[in-house]
């Protein structure tokens, strides 16, 4: 990880907080202890996830003619991941200490607390009585059917892009496609990290959003260089600010070891520039390897009898990574009128709520007589809220702190001449419409486009 | 599973057929021999599932003030799985067979076949030296960390269920809800099933939708009551057919450990009546173990102080049951005009693809011109396709096999006038209109109430 080179502009504790005081993410099994850097997702963590799963394959597979969708399952043949290579390659190297009785890894020991003296390193302490390293795999392991035998040992996958490669014959035969075409796929992937943490920055399990798009080899770099700008325009479009993003190209020592070439979109995250998307050129590697483990050609034979290993492009990103960044860049204090206000600038397609519907006087039936219709009409459409608690003010600060990009408020107006305010977020701009207009404005404010109300630095 | 007590309208294999004909199904790892009972999704079966998934979301959480929603980890504290009761009974029971070493469900011997005289079963051969009955566990296991002691033994859930419980207490003090108040979430879970089958009704990893539902004691009768009706109303609302459905209440002998009584609504699968949703009253049992187990106190406490742990009812279903059931009300053989044709009759709402653009003559670029930016329209909101290959007919099969809706089809006439012809799956009833009003007569179409064309029997 690199070093910060710019101050953020938030602390992660403020995001880590913000999360847990509106009920974005929990700590995982928190009435047991926890289970270290696992976490679950309460309501508005879910709506923003799903917010940013559905922009993704709209982008990648709704809106494009050369991209298909695909599912496959979490627990594949084991043989797929000796064919990809995980078996053997995806490994961590790990010593033991035989007087703390703790497990490092190695290439990471300036990270990791000596288990006697907290305050050193394993390297630093005398006391410390270091294993030679040995190779960990970070593939979850188990066991398929009743029968402990070798044949029935199985993976969880680590990453979704195999399930794509042993499909490749299928989706070529079926989904009348020829390269340069994709195939897309978001799911749970399960990695035994050793050194988990920076809350959802390395986790456990996660989801993947990950497309594989095969291209003609001679084509490959020019592919290569298309999705990294493609998915660089997709962040900067949901709200991510271009001084915090950086487009880095590994080193040949740090590249997988089925990269023919790997750059990262990174991000300037509180913990400093790190990756936010792979896009990986992965070469001939997987397809050719499946055709040697399967027995299967995998290859594009084209109508003139043409045939080729088509080279693979990759861009893959975890939807908590951007979740995250997302929440960086959103994040906001500011004093309006002498008060302190938390915002989440989110964009509106990202936004957990689209709008609240708020009477402002909460007891008043009359104001709840026209506010619940509303509220029961944009609701067909959108995840909107109704608030009828406590002061305005703060059901306004509440909902600045989820997101909500738009505040529709009953008023003594409204029953006089059925018209309503709308409060905008980031401006606190207010205007007054017709309340049988709110549904259309507010498909009309969505379908806007929309820049960053914070300015770029 | 019941006997079939009526004749299903079409076979499972057919249903196969068409699903691996058209790339909505494939057996999974299948260039390495396949892996049992495990299943990829394709283009369409992935967009099948997604709207499944959405129309559940949507009349569960979106539509509704009293249910929130959450997304907890498949990998859960290992302690979990001890207060839920799954490690202890969580079983079925296993016999070997010395003689041919293969294991059998003890339960279901009638249905398993003996390893050397494969047209026996394992009871009846005098060959078959079967061992007692023991306990098989249905969990699959793992290892956390790269330590192998206890600790670090955890299961994949098998139920989503219990990550929803052992929240219950952030999402009462975060989501300001009292009982009665749902939380539901969506998610992969898994089970080492040893005799899965019948395509996709059983297998080993699946997705589950659930809700649990917190309610007074006093009124748990009354929410499992009608719960079942509101799941049942969503199944018919989505084209299920009556006919197909029913209410089974479960004896006392077969519910399962946690359960005060649960109702199965049933559908008649292929295969017979069988489970399509399970609702269950699962009573305080969850709330209470992990109030044991956890040492927090898992209840309500009302304003006025009155406190007591909530019963549960649970309404609990796959993806994968519904997308069966769907598959089979929707398969429809016919001959029209002497012609023959497969159309899976899905309701609108549920077809991967909304709609098909379709220039009459493919190689017509003044018909393209026509037609790609109607398309580019329609797909920024939804799923269609564009298709310029082959014979018109040809065309319109394919999309009638995938249960595409509408087919808006370009021609001379659209040169001369600018109208297109809408064309209904179900109806076969062609209908000219102008080509700028297309996307709001899909929207509206695709808004209607809908019921399937199948008269119900």
């Amino acid at each position: 990880m690199a070093e910060p080179q710019e101050a953020a502009v938030v602390t992660m504790d403020k995001i880590v907080s913000l999360c847990r005081r509106r009920g974005f993410v929990f700590p995982s099994s928190e009435i047991y202890g926890g289970l270290g850097s696992t976490f679950d997702y309460g309501h508005y963590g879910v709506l923003a996830k799903n917010n940013i799963r559905e922009r993704w394959f709209e982008a990648m597979v709704q809106q494009r003619d050369d991209v298909v969708a695909l599912d496959s399952a979490i627990i594949l043949h084991p043989r797929v991941w000796e064919a990809s290579g995980h078996v053997e390659g995806f490994t961590d190297p790990l010593v033991d200490c035989r007087t703390c009785k703790l497990r490092f890894r190695a290439d990471k020991l300036e990270d990791a607390q000596c288990g006697r003296k907290p305050s050193k390193h394993p390297g630093e302490t005398p006391d410390c009585d270091l294993t030679e390293a040995r190779q960990f795999n970070l593939m979850f392991e188990t066991t398929v059917g009743a029968v402990q035998e070798e044949g029935s040992r199985a993976f969880l996958r680590p990453e979704t892009a195999q399930g794509i490669f042993i499909n490749f014959k299928n989706v070529l035969q079926l989904a009348r496609r020829r390269p340069p075409f994709g195939i897309a796929q978001t799911g749970k992937a399960f990695r035994n990290e050793i050194t988990p943490g920076n809350f959802l920055f390395r986790v456990r399990e996660f989801e993947l959003m990950e497309m594989e798009f095969f291209v003609p080899p001679a084509e490959a770099e020019e592919w290569h260089r298309y999705w990294i700008e493609e998915r660089l325009s997709w962040h900067l479009r949901y709200g991510l600010r271009k001084s915090h993003l950086r487009v880095r190209e590994h080193g040949p020592e740090e590249r997988s070891h089925y990269s023919q070439g790997t750059s990262d979109i990174e991000y300037l995250y509180p913990i400093g520039w790190s990756e936010l998307e792979g896009v990986a050129n992965r070469g001939e590697y997987d397809l050719t390897r499946h055709t040697e483990f399967s027995g299967t050609k995998l290859e594009y034979v084209g109508p003139d009898s043409e045939r080729y290993t088509p080279f693979v492009i990759e861009p893959a990103v975890s939807i908590e990574r951007i979740f995250v960044a997302m929440l960086v860049d959103a994040y906001d204090e500011e004093v309006v009128a002498e008060r302190e206000r938390t915002v989440l600038r989110l964009h509106p397609a990202i936004a957990p709520v689209k709008a609240a519907i708020l009477p402002l006087i909460g007891k008043s039936e009359d104001m709840a007589s026209k506010a619940r219709p509303l509220y029961e009409e944009l609701r067909r459409k959108h995840f909107v809220e109704y608030d009828d608690s406590a002061a305005i003010g703060r059901r306004y600060r509440r909902q600045d702190e989820i997101g909500t990009p738009f505040a529709f408020t009953i008023d003594e107006d409204t029953l006089e001449d059925d018209t309503i305010t709308v409060r905008d977020r980031d401006s606190l701009a207010q205007e007054r419409i017709p309340i049988a207009g709110a549904a259309a404005w507010l498909e009309d404010a969505l379908a806007r486009p929309w820049t960053t109300p914070k300015a770029d630095s």
